[in-house]
């Protein structure tokens, strides 16, 4: 038998631009909280705040095409203006709905730009400019706080294109392997795996996902049970997630 | 604090058409071993196997349709065959790669037919006829036996569209809520939550997954910490989760 568990932290206040980060995650968690082999999960929104990725709807001053998108859409066309500034390239326009490849090769709704959780009405957070790199940095600071050095997510809540609901995926990533490779090995009985690996960080941001509630803030989740997947070394990070745009067999 | 556990379970044995899968779960996991607030999640090709949905590639006769697809795709033209019977519609046929929306409405590589596991090497497992239906004797079989009402997930493995690697997801659902809606509930702020609608039985499907090693004879893990959204009716299942044709931005 092998066990998964994903506990909530309490604790984590409002945070703002130029927070550390780490340091608050540590003083909630308490000392030596984190395992060295446990992951934690948080929500981009927190890792976003804290680095100023966030803009104030009041100062957007929207161009013609974001007007033009967001009478079309049926939303506010400031919005409208940051979602396209996020994007790389705008794929499909419908129903009200923008989804964009970011700059980052993201492929999700309204590039990844939130309004739901900004603390103030009109404040848009985006994502991370590299998530990569605040989950390493996150990881580092976390260390040196004396937290362990677990291994980081960065999680953001995606839709999916033929199944309804969101889940939560990992755009950043230090320390923990985002794809397990079984390609080639042996499944129990010998046969060969042709096409199987697995999105364990994504998978592990989903079960975060559980283990809070939606409406109580508690944006860092402690996973335990991954070991295997956990390194040393901070890895590719979640890069490796994003499929090639050659390999896109639905642009 | 809340907190969410996944343990898989061991002796599970091989299954064959005709077993009693319920029982076979029921006698591995132990008397009354799941909590009525629990979710056992199974992976589909043992129900496949015990409800008989495999078949024998060397009784497959393909048609012309599968040789000429076989012959692009570098492919088994029985395996095409099959993969084409159980298709509604073949929505891609690129790169070696078939992506269909199987007669549930499921869309993903294959139409869902697996050959890795299957036992023998030249058997395809295709999904359950119905799996909402086979979740539901599932979870009927469970209370029978004294094994606890909890409610089951019968998940698959797919791939995404955008995003490397593959992650679980549930076919069929049978006492868990497949989606928490919050939409028009406010968040911890008081902001409405405008399109946040958590798809909550693939996260726990794509957090069972976390449970096992995919090489070992795990297929069925149980699941604590989610008995919010567990209920005594079994529900609508996970034909909740698939997003109506009228909504599929990406056919």
């Amino acid at each position: 038998m092998t066990e998964l568990r994903a506990r909530s932290l309490d604790g984590i206040p409002e945070v703002r631009p130029g927070d550390d980060l780490a340091a608050i995650i540590a003083r909630s968690a308490g000392p030596g909280a984190f395992a060295a082999d446990e992951v934690v999960a948080v929500a981009h929104t927190i890792v976003s705040k804290a680095e100023g990725a966030v803009i104030r709807l009041a100062d957007v001053v929207p161009g013609d095409r974001a007007l033009d998108l967001a009478s079309k859409q049926g939303k506010d066309p400031r919005l409208v203006q940051v979602v396209l500034d996020e994007s790389a390239e705008l794929l499909r326009a419908e129903r009200g709905i923008l989804i964009s490849r970011t700059r980052h090769g993201l492929v999700c709704a309204n590039a990844g730009v939130d309004i739901s959780n900004a603390g103030t009405p009109d404040t848009a957070v985006l994502l991370p400019r590299d998530p990569d790199a605040s989950a390493r940095a996150l990881r580092a600071g976390l260390r040196e706080l004396g937290a362990g050095g677990p291994a980081v997510l960065i999680t953001d809540t995606f839709g999916r294109a033929w199944r309804l609901g969101q889940s939560d995926v990992a755009v950043g990533v230090a320390g923990l392997a985002a794809l397990d490779d079984w390609r080639g090995r042996g499944d129990a009985e010998g046969n060969e795996l042709h096409a199987t690996v697995i999105a364990v960080a994504d998978a592990a941001a989903a079960a975060a996902d559980l283990a809070r509630s939606k409406d109580s803030r508690e944006p860092v989740v402690a996973i335990s049970g991954l070991g295997r997947f956990v390194s040393e070394e901070d890895g590719p990070g979640a890069r490796a997630l994003i499929r090639p745009l050659d390999e896109d067999l639905f642009r």
